[in-house]
């Protein structure tokens, strides 16, 4: 049965279950692993899951960085170099790519830490996940500070795009899903995705 | 075998080929349907798949929306009245939700064209949708410009949410499979999920 949950409700949860809670409304996303280094040549390796689709031309992506003081590497290393890259994860590796969530001191390298492997691909300065199928690198745009809770909008424009042509569709679009890509919900939940539809361009 | 897509190669793709390939590079997503009214009271229904998470307290929620002259009724109708819905999609009424994407005059409701039922739940102005399982409102908190493309980051803050509580599990996280809801990816392909993982809070 259809329930209301207020804020009011909402607010009385547990801090955990009510962070698990909101994080769900914005349901599947596609989780991708961030690769990149300070001007010490230290790599950083973090998952997240919010990306956004900004444009095709030019080709942006927008993801959401948490307040400084929780999740610092990943902003820092792009600001300090202008460079990162987005990995998708496969079903084979998520135990690797969640456990990038664990809060490392600064130098540690998560590629070192849990088994996924650095990939140098051309002059990018940021390392690519070696295991993940479906990759690019960007350079940073702009970094808008979202006033109401510390987070951080990071724009970035695609630069090199690296994966398999056979997972190119004839129209373009890419079979995620026979790489064996995953979705996520909230902080915890993967997925296997099976398509069941494909509706074409939408007329009056 | 893993190929390279430098930019040049991308932009010598035909565009909707071109844009495929670009939007599904951001992986799965939850496409939602926005609900809007405008100050004649007017009902609009959209599909949006850039709905992005942006803290939990307070419950913020982000999208993109396209630039005006592309998309503009929902993003003048939620400046107008402050207040929209977002209510997710299952895979019995997708056709439905995919054909509000086609570009309908001002003035006429997607609800009437496609068959789905506007609801009016409490003192909310926009209307649900009375089919989606998972629905909640928010109100405008801010508008972001992006310089780039002409592109806005819509911000909200989230107020009412309505679902089933048999979908909310222990932890708080929403089984959203259990309620059939999909997720798309590009502007074409939707999917339908399997859990294959619950994996806990990461520790170093």
């Amino acid at each position: 049965m259809m329930q209301h949950y207020s804020l009011k409700k909402v607010g009385q949860m547990e801090r955990f279950h009510r962070a698990n809670f909101i994080n769900c409304l914005t349901g599947f996303k596609s989780p991708v692993l961030i690769g990149t280094v300070n001007t010490k040549g230290e790599e950083n390796l973090a998952i997240f899951n919010n990306l956004v689709h900004l444009g095709a031309d030019p080709a942006l992506i927008g993801f959401i960085n948490r307040p400084r003081e929780a999740a610092p590497h990943t902003l820092a290393n792009i600001e300090a170099t202008g460079v990162y890259t987005i990995n998708h994860i496969t079903a084979s590796f998520i135990h690797q790519a969640h456990q990038t969530s664990a809060k490392y001191p600064e130098g540690v390298s998560e590629f070192e830490r849990t088994g996924l492997t650095p990939e140098k691909i051309g002059d990018c300065a940021a390392p690519f996940v070696a295991e993940s199928p479906v990759k690019f690198s960007l350079v940073l745009k702009e970094v808008i500070p979202i006033q109401f809770n510390n987070t951080y909008f990071v724009i970035g424009a695609i630069t090199e795009i690296y994966l398999n042509s056979a997972l190119v569709e004839e129209d373009g679009c890419l079979d995620l899903q026979k790489a064996d890509i995953v979705a996520s919900m909230g902080l915890t939940d993967y997925y296997a995705v099976n398509k069941i539809a494909k509706l074409p361009y939408a007329r009056p």
